[in-house]
């Protein structure tokens, strides 16, 4: 299948280099069957000390390598040596023979770079459903990609694991914290099945900063809840979705070990930067997009009361279609507002099209004017805004539309 | 714009009449200025005696029809002697100047007809948000209507609500109970915004039967739950939905006055039937629909469950858009069980594409065939069944594939 490149396609950034990182890619040929020769598998070592963090789908059917790195991140103590993930083929929902390839690959693993089991992490992504016919088909790769290790080629690395992407996408940048050059660097794929909880697909940050595991997962819960948690594409939510951050401490700052260390705000800004950027350039290769845009709900009784607001507004069909047409239909934003069951003042409900008002107490404005509505849906980048009357609490959350695209997309995928 | 009918399109069903319904259609001009010259209002009468029910959308943001609809039902003690409706206007989220509009469409019908405002029913479908100029554009049609009453054109009446359906959908049936011959008849439209939770836009039943409004009220609640609340178009819910049946008791029987009543079952299962086939009419004209699919769930923990893990299923865009391809790609069935946060044994995990079986015990069947998996996904009509593992409740739903008439539509409604 031929996809044609998102118009928010940018070219791959000049990322930093990362001290204590270390990667290869290289092809397996999970793509080989259908004519297509690319680097299908990643490896990511990482030097003694460094820590990680995790968040994970939170589908009841998650693939076998999510199960194994909730698993490890549990057992590992957060500690992280290595990284495996290959595209082509998810390992969701193949049963035991699904555990198998995990064990295989991490035997492999441990053994050629001499590194704990509980510290080694994997990712897979493409078709659900389909087993390995040799449970070490990426396994026996291994020790072929650990001859190659070296400094991270991060767009290829990415290129190495993109399914429907119609580019590469990262993200990345450094900063001086007490004397040290502390570096950033952030890759990620995913374009469909994308949702809140855990929008992400597969992304991997790592920095040379030190911090202490316990302090880095938290940071990262709490980002990922405005960044990956904050976006859709079509409301699907994958089996495989992670999003990793991996630090080696190698920028010789001292640990960050409390959440009270006044360096923890550098860091956070730094990686929340980095996972905004890189959520919203998930959407802006969302299947098919042609529109980015933004909803924000205020006057919500609450932040997550916002949120539902808002992701009922980003998923539905009906607006996504009128988004694709540069159709100002804001009475479907009103059904969507409605739809959610959340408390609102329908007599206080205004919305507005970036600056133009639309809506004002629960009825169109007088002075509508569609030809200024319609010229805001007509952009490729816009912002819906709701005022839904009840209370104080605002959320943002970045959505696509929907268009003839997506349904090409996937209806070709597998094919 | 002009729709394809869809594939399932039938000439309207032969209704029978019912004994003290009186009908009368007529042009208000709500499309002359698409240029189009069609019916767009609709005036029913019904004989002193008559009883009536109704559910209705539970959104935020209903109609104002909706509105006044649930406080006739509640004042009025469910007598009914009139109903007006209206296409190519919602009266939804027009703020005071929708209950001027329906002030002055009940002042006509009680000073025309000759009855209280509290059993005069009101409903409008098209576009939201777009108040009407003059609130008595509608009343004042009214003496023209009621001056051309007489026993329904149910087709006619049909075609005046219809807004994007692409054909005219009605059901019916006769019975006798204790010598009487007791008839029913049902019109209803809608294609898209169309989910559970009053999934109808508008369904009306007309019936001679003789049913308290206490009795008749209870009934259509949980017919509902299995019928029109079992189908899903786009997961969009209208600020309009609205199905109420009306029993003028004309047919001669005995009212039922209790549930306890052993009649009450013939009385049960006539409306069921109406309502189901009514129901999947409306999915099978849903907006660009080429399939029509049955989603059953077995194995769950209650009924509730498994009809969330349908509706999951049935909303999925991802499934939805491999429908419409053919493509049996039951990996995203996996994964929208998964999404649902339902409990589940994802070890037992099983699916049936008709009678075939391609997962078993939570992986691919071991002899799974694509070829005879992909010749059940291109039928017109299936069934997709999935046995979660976890208990001993079911649920179905119906529903239809996303294609790109969908977004053809959706992209020009209101052009």
């Amino acid at each position: 299948m031929n996809l044609t490149p998102s118009p928010f396609a940018t070219p791959f950034p000049k990322l930093p280099e990362v001290k204590g990182v270390r990667a290869a890619t290289g092809s397996r040929g999970f793509y080989a069957k259908r004519g297509v020769t690319r680097d299908d598998v990643f490896l990511f070592a990482f030097d003694e000390g460094t820590t990680c963090a995790g968040v994970y789908t939170i589908s009841r059917t998650a693939s076998a390598d999510v199960l194994w790195c909730r698993q490890a991140l549990q057992t590992g103590g957060g500690v992280a040596r290595a990284l495996v993930a290959n595209s082509g083929n998810s390992n969701a929902f193949t049963g035991p023979k699904g555990q198998e390839k995990n064990e295989a690959t991490l035997k492999a693993m441990t053994e050629t770079l001499g590194v704990a089991k509980e510290h080694c992490y994997l990712a897979a992504t493409g078709v659900i459903g389909e087993p390995l016919a040799d449970p070490n088909y990426v396994g026996a790769f291994v020790p072929d990609l650990a001859a190659k290790l070296g400094p991270p080629d991060w767009e290829a690395a990415t290129r190495a694991f993109m399914t429907t992407d119609t580019f590469a996408k990262g993200a990345g940048m450094s900063m001086d914290i007490d004397g040290h050059d502390v570096n950033f660097a952030g890759i990620v794929k995913g374009s469909g099945m994308i949702a809140p909880n855990m929008a992400t697909m597969l992304a991997y940050i790592f920095t040379d900063a030190a911090i202490a595991h316990d302090v880095l997962q938290e940071l990262l819960e709490d980002i990922t809840n405005e960044t990956f948690n904050a976006i859709t594409v079509d409301g699907d939510t994958s089996t495989s979705d992670t999003l990793m951050v991996f630090a080696t401490g190698q920028s010789g700052m001292d640990p960050i070990t409390s959440k009270d260390d006044p360096r923890l705000d550098a860091v956070a800004m730094a990686l929340h930067s980095v996972c905004l950027e890189l959520a919203q350039l998930v959407v802006k290769d969302g299947e098919g997009a042609q529109k980015f845009v933004t909803i924000q709900i205020d006057g919500a009784v609450s932040p997550m009361s916002a949120k539902i607001i808002a992701c009922e507004i980003a998923n539905s069909p009906l607006i996504k279609t009128a988004m694709a047409a540069g159709d100002a239909n804001w009475g479907r934003i009103v059904m969507a507002v409605g739809k959610s069951l959340e408390p609102i003042d329908a007599t206080k409900l205004a919305i507005w099209f970036d600056d133009v008002q639309v809506a004002v107490n629960g009825a169109r404005k007088p002075d509508y004017s569609e030809k200024a509505a319609s010229a805001v849906f007509a952009q490729p980048e816009f912002t819906i805004r709701v005022d839904v009357g009840a209370g104080e609490h605002s959320a943002t959350v970045w959505t696509c539309d929907l268009t003839h695209g997506y349904v090409d997309i996937n209806g070709a995928y597998r094919t």
